[in-house]
């Protein structure tokens, strides 16, 4: 059983370059099982979504990272996308946005290039995720546990390599964000 | 006094996504200092530069790594873009032919996103250098000392954050590949 998701409340943190398919197929697929889901970026408006090197559609952005606070939600995910973490991280008040959602021992999804941005949070230290191949080196040597499948589960923390692993990825996190607060998450 | 470039070859190790003002200009500083420079890429043809999130001009391969070794080069010049390095560092032939020219105490100038190769390579382990804010944190953890600097010089290691401090980067590369080989480059 997927548990209850219908009230649970979702936070998709994104800017500028994020993967378009990396957003929409979570938020996607987390509307369809009933939960709540809001565009959370660092400024209002709009962000510019990407299709690997190349403009995609842009997305509205529901919320600002001044307004949103992971308080207000149950869940959160991280897209990928080169540019999107390699902004985000830069930010103090993503990487707090991030921080707090393991402090509060909230589930968090991750794919791709997102995990940057967890690094830079400083929640990544003896955990065990995946990523684009690209990160591995960063991830080990911020003190994670990195392994190459399709999709992890490690105490609440979701994490993918890339789109072609976004139905495991989309799967998991419906299930992982319907089971709620997971103790073994606080950083 | 720059010393001798007018004989040095020069390699720029780049691929899609480079930041084009980041491979032009240390370019043209170097081909008019008198030096020979080629672009080394993963694979012939062209690659694609970028102005920051969206597409520029093709620039022609002279080489790919399967035929360019660091033996046949005096220095070495990795730009930035950030999916240029992304996409590097997941190439072997690329982290060995970075690693090379460390091994073999050759002058390197790296920028903005650039350094992510360096780590891939794992050349930066007690090398003091800048780069683009986002990538401080990696650099840390693969053991490097991060400086905010427009131009740093570590014994043959010439680091610049972004596009704006090219004028201070293209001056020092030029000064630092005209001295030649660092005995305290090596890896």
């Amino acid at each position: 059983m997927a548990g209850h998701i219908e009230n649970r409340r979702v936070a998709i943190l994104a800017t500028h370059g994020v993967e378009q398919v990396e957003l929409d197929e979570p938020r996607r697929a987390l509307e369809e099982a009933g939960a709540t889901v809001a565009l959370v970026a660092p400024e209002g408006g709009a962000i510019q979504a990407f299709n690997h090197l190349d403009r995609g559609d842009e997305r509205p952005v529901d919320l600002t990272l001044d307004e949103g606070k992971a308080e207000d939600f149950d869940a959160l995910v991280l897209p990928g996308g080169v540019a999107n973490p390699d902004f985000l991280r830069t930010d103090e008040r993503a990487t707090r946005f991030v921080r707090d959602f393991f402090a509060l021992e909230k589930p968090v999804g991750v794919i791709c290039h997102g995990p940057w941005t967890l690094i830079e949070a400083g929640v990544v230290r003896g955990r065990t995720l995946t990523s684009w191949p690209s990160l591995r080196t960063d991830l080990e040597n911020a003190g994670a546990n990195w392994v190459d499948e399709e999709v992890v589960v490690d105490a609440g923390l979701v994490s993918s390599r890339k789109p072609d692993d976004l139905p495991a990825f989309c799967a998991k996190i419906v299930e992982e964000f319907a089971e709620g607060r997971h103790s073994r998450q606080a950083a």
